[in-house]
């Protein structure tokens, strides 16, 4: 049963006395920001916000939610793509927003112990004050919260070589649904005792539990960076050169580009970014290695380098010969933040498939939305290493709300379901991908997910209704 | 209610009839084998072995135990060292053991789909006929199944640069307490639609579901491989060491083992292991790198291992010129599998604690036993890049049945818990540590253990009382 909103008033004030009364922000006080997050889906105002400072505070915020009936989302950054963590009319926002702060940097063990609502970019300076380096990476590192990189397993450039959010945490403190608070901010790297808990709540949008803590695992800083821009006739070229790069680069490897030449048309022709090497060819890589000997790491690349374009893999190179040049090269990669600006309203999409299956996947999603949408342009790019493909359609002229979305998300959707991908490689599920999630998983997948969001949240008030609630 | 064993036997007859009578034995039938593993507990004889060659025969095998109300245990290849995989009277042990093969391997996404009962160097032999490597490795590898190895996360002497089991996997197919097939064989590296199941069967010790078929991930093969033995005045040093080999040789590091005066002392002295730099130090490492370029790579080591000396880190250092020297320096770190010949009976211990404090550990817990327990001997090594210490202790002279194991265990996981430390590092809780699961695990984090135990088996029938059971 649910209260009304004035008895849900008096749970605030209760609150408030207990927390004090910045932690909670009621009606009109409830900020722009807190109503929505990156997604574009409706903005909601929530009854409140409340903004506790440690895990005792969001506990007490939850008991408070669950002793009224009121359904809660937890929030970090609100930099998520997919409405993981949108309120609803009714609910209550519980903000990581105080929770800021490195707790500490232990060197012998390369971890780092931080509050959930840490910026990604803090965590990123304060490794390499320490002399290490946390290598998660996105565009949104100034904004997004790390509870919230983890709620959503984030991704981003250098996941072939540290893996995903998942792989860079050790140990979480989480709020349970049920207000109960988990400890478990394990800092060691080899741990067997009992099943690790923490899988459960990485990558589950906010809606098994609450992250308030978390134990990240740290690296030696790399002491040379090295990239190429490379032209490929074709993409079985470009598989070729991705076995190149993982045999002769190892390690090393750190980040593997693909761009589709259509993409690459947009970017050197309309957003106007310079490209160090000519058009006209089937598909361009920037392939990029970490090192840790600044004088000898070069030359070697360039040696590699060298022997791959001997072996006729590549129709041009270029490699950078100062953090300059990189930067330029990653303006290419990174020139589709520019999109809306060029291109005007489009949608986004973020899928995964077998590396092996890329190539003939765009050609087919590109046929496939031409045919069924009458003037649906398409461009693809992305990390391919890793299988994740990043793919932009739109119709010329029309507004965003007269996008043709579900008849793109149908063919998308549906060629990855016939290919045997995943919908979302790094973006998550949230609200606005739920209805394809069947495309991706099957009933028996989806299933134990439920069993699992019923056993954690029995009553259902945790974020409800995301991904599989 | 529970079947007399005679109508049991009438299940058997049903299911031979399904699945052949190879898959089924019975009673007297029931090979010596399938009565324990390896960890030292009493052989029991479990009512029949079944042994399908599908996830669907696995099926059938969990329907009717099900329906018998007979409890049940999954079978690898019965190297665990703590109990998870032996039966007991009156159970029914269902073995991966004729589930043996390798189903594809996928060069451009470096994937390996295998059956659960594939022994794990089938499995690192087909990786490198393709050109690839896995690597994972254990001293059991030919007699271990890769199902096994990831019921139970198994770690070895790589997880420094590879990670643990739970790492080098993408996809899984289980079969569910109830019988139903969870086909999850993603082959993605990235995949973010829902939750991530796979990791709630990783490292459960076949306490949630039983693994039947798995999507491993392959690593380019290293071309090159580097390795010193190293004498330390005492455990700063080993730290000091350890954060030059990070930042100096990056993602080469492949392993950092230290053995300690006391471990190094009987292995060269009393097992007979012949060393290439003299005694008398704090401590010793092996430090094993592997690279991509065979004429470069060991120039650079040798080089990098100058500095480190020159820095006056070392007392001494031996670096291997050839493959045989390498496995020479490995000889001194494997020694301890002779234990049982040189020592006679005594208690293995597998802890884990943050590498910076394992120095005080070992001085603590060697103090504490000897305090505690007269003539108890103790020596100390491990894989301390991971913060994952090997212990062994005893009392000279007495039968394995008259070793203080509860005295023992009582000071080695007493200050594990004092330092917060974890009491399995690499081989699990099973039945032997379960009391001792407190000493690792709050409460809270162990009754949300139980409530997944609860929510994916409720009739607590699949491997009961193991772990959280």
């Amino acid at each position: 049963m649910r209260l009304r909103v004035e008895q849900a008033h008096g749970v605030f004030g209760a609150l408030a006395a207990e927390l004090g009364t910045a932690a909670v922000l009621v009606g009109d006080a409830v900020p722009m920001r807190n109503r929505c997050d990156w997604s574009g889906l409706e903005p909601a105002t929530p009854l409140a916000v409340v903004r506790p400072v440690d895990a005792a505070g969001v506990s007490a915020a939850v008991r408070a939610c669950r002793d009224a009936g009121l359904p809660f989302v937890p929030q970090g950054g609100l930099t998520g793509l997919c409405g993981g963590a949108t309120p609803r009319a009714g609910w209550v926002a519980i903000s990581m927003e105080r929770m800021v702060g490195i707790e500490e940097i232990d060197a012998a063990s390369s971890t780092m112990t931080v509050k959930a609502g840490t910026p990604l970019e803090t965590i990123q300076r304060a490794a390499e004050e320490a002399g290490l380096y946390f290598p998660l990476d996105l565009g949104s590192r100034g904004s997004c919260a790390i509870g919230g990189n983890l709620s959503t397993n984030a991704g981003g450039n250098r996941v072939i070589r540290y893996g995903m959010a998942r792989d860079l945490v050790l140990g979480l403190e989480v709020v349970l649904p049920d207000g109960t608070v988990l400890n478990s901010l394990n800092k060691l790297l080899k741990n067997n005792a009992g099943y690790d808990l923490k899988h459960l709540f990485i990558g589950s949008e906010g809606t098994l539990g609450i992250i308030t803590r978390v134990v990240l695992r740290l690296y030696p800083k790399p002491l040379s960076t090295m990239s190429a821009l490379c032209a490929l006739p074709d993409y079985d070229a470009v598989l070729a050169f991705l076995a190149e790069a993982r045999r002769g680069l190892g390690p090393l490897l750190s980040a593997f580009e693909v761009m589709w030449p259509d993409y690459w048309e947009l970017v050197t022709e309309r957003c106007g970014v310079r490209a160090p090497i000519g058009g006209g060819h089937g598909a361009y890589v920037l392939v990029e290695a970490q090192g840790t000997d600044e004088a000898a790491d070069q030359p070697r690349f360039e040696g590699w380098l060298e022997g791959v374009l001997e072996r006729g893999i590549l129709a041009d190179a270029a490699v950078a010969q100062s953090l300059a040049q990189t930067q330029a090269f990653w303006g290419l990669r990174d020139a589709c933040a520019d999109f809306v600006g060029v291109l005007g309203p489009h949608i986004s999409y973020d899928v995964g498939l077998a590396t092996g299956k890329l190539g003939a996947f765009t050609a087919r999603c590109k046929a496939g939305l031409a045919a069924a949408i009458p003037g649906c342009e398409s461009v693809y790019y992305g990390h391919i290493g890793d299988g994740n493909l990043h793919l932009v359609a739109w119709v010329p002229g029309l507004p965003l709300a007269e996008q043709p979305k579900h008849a793109m998300d149908t063919v998308v959707y549906g060629t990855i379901r016939e290919m045997g991908g995943s919908i979302s490689a790094e973006h998550g599920i949230g609200t606005l991908k739920k209805p394809w999630l069947p495309y991706a998983r099957s009933e028996v997948e989806i299933a134990l997910m439920r069993v699992l969001k019923s056993a954690l949240d029995p009553a259902g008030l945790l974020n409800p209704g995301k991904v599989v609630g």
